[in-house]
């Protein structure tokens, strides 16, 4: 069952044409999550062929522009289209008082219910969990309370048999549920016992996005083993002093927590206007830890 | 010299790929102004070459988001670019509160000065004046608080003759005085009287923007004889229903506006996303008023 990363933002504070604000599509077991919400993101869904109504929980890592003024243009247009599921939106609770006082001033009664879950971003809690994942902070280090979040499976699932599934005949709806484990019975009252139709589950993965923050090392036993790191990459090297003083990364040190972190892969963005082009900061980061890519406007990752 | 208004949004409520939510740029006498602000306006200004930091006033005609929902974007990013000259909103009150509970929640102290100035929608009245334009309400019919704006050369600028021009060296920062009626007097101290070097001065021009709004009669003695109107056509006559019951205009209602108040031009805008291009619009409004034009993104309009 794919787990997928879709950027949508690549760029930092000013979005120009060519790249956006921070945000992020997240698939994982058929749910939809979005990280982050800047400014332009609902077109961005678009483009990207994505359903917005598709997109249930909302993750706001912190208060800077960049990474939520898209976000009441997104309840609006839900709503405008007559969204009936509830949206459930974490973030600190300031925002909640934020996105009451726009809709009051518009006179709007959303038709669907919001559901707003107030996050700590100062300490690693989980903060969604159902039977198949988890979300939990990343404490980052910021110049506002920020926190970036781990999604993690929470098992592997069992893999179906080729065999069974090429001559029995599944509905559909029943492939999620074998996987978990249960057992099947066909139209005919045939039962299958499901180690009988499955093999082992493949290993449970994790995400974590870590954006934005300072060079941070308490992220990495928070973050060890996952399968696909995101880590904001603002500036290169040369710009370390600017990196310090607006408590952001350089490609080198989000490289440096990838490999201290033991990650599988890392995925950088959140670069400066400054930079024309990406080459400069894929090649400093890949010095350090060469499974690095380039976060890009549309650009699907595999986690 | 110069007075155009630059579309940057065409589309309402919803923004889409191909059009933008209400905003435009109004260029007269070296000033630069913003009529409304939706989403993504500040790529849009970049997109069309205009300069962000050029914009000193801003109105905004109501709270509905696809109207002004791109303002704290532009606003924080003219901030981290370093603006020095103040910026002057004039909108209700409310949205006053909201940019200050943005900034507050982003930790944010403006670098530049920004002026509130609260309006009241519901009364005709000139908000802002100077020595060579004036802007004033022109009170709406919509679901919420809403006014256009009707923008006004004082008086048109006396014309500086040709063969004057071509035989007299005239510093550039002269030619607007000159313009305005004053003498000129040379390097070597010749003295020019205005009337010796100027001719008659062009008629003052105007500008009237209303938007949203349902068909509105009278705003008709408030913009009459204006040179250019720019008017909301929601939608067609076939979903006229669907105008009235949202307080919008149709393509031939805002044709009828045109001709009852003697518009030079008309320019529709603020299409539905069902439409999905504007041939049709055109048609209709052209029937009733053949000097019709569209809107259409980063389209430019002499006043």
């Amino acid at each position: 069952m794919s787990f997928t990363v879709t950027i949508l933002g690549s760029g930092a504070a000013i979005p120009t044409g060519d790249r956006n604000p921070t945000a992020q599509v997240v698939k994982v077991r058929n749910r939809t999550l979005l990280l982050d919400c800047g400014e332009g993101t609902q077109v961005q869904l678009r483009k990207a062929g994505l359903r917005i109504q598709k997109i249930n929980y909302i993750f706001i890592s912190h208060l800077h522009g960049d990474h939520y003024f898209g976000l009441i243009g997104l309840i609006n247009t839900m709503h405008i289209l007559g969204r009936k599921d509830a949206l459930h939106i974490f973030a600190i609770e300031p925002l909640k008082r934020l996105i009451d006082l726009q809709l009051e001033l518009s006179n709007t009664t959303l038709v669907y219910p919001l559901v707003f879950h107030p996050i700590d971003p100062e300490i690693n809690r989980t903060i969604y969990e159902d039977e198949q994942i988890s979300v939990s902070t990343i404490p980052m280090n910021h110049r506002v309370p920020t926190c970036g979040f781990l999604i993690q499976e929470k098992s592997g699932l069992r893999r179906i048999r080729k065999d069974f599934a090429r001559s029995v005949k599944v509905p559909v709806e029943y492939y999620e549920r074998i996987r978990r484990g249960e057992d099947f019975t066909d139209e005919n009252g045939k039962h299958y016992p499901n180690h009988t139709i499955t093999d082992e589950s493949t290993a449970p993965r994790s995400y974590a996005y870590c954006t934005d923050t300072a060079y941070h090392e308490p992220v990495i036993p928070i973050i060890r083993d996952c399968d696909l790191l995101y880590h904001e990459a603002t500036f290169m090297e040369d710009k370390s002093a600017d990196a310090k003083a607006k408590f952001h990364t350089t490609a080198r040190e989000a490289a440096t927590i990838a490999l201290k972190s033991n990650a599988k892969k890392l995925v950088i963005g959140h670069f400066s206007a400054r930079y024309k082009d990406s080459d400069g900061l894929l090649r400093e980061a890949q010095e350090v830890f060469p499974e690095t890519m380039i976060a890009e406007e549309g650009k699907t990752f595999q986690v």
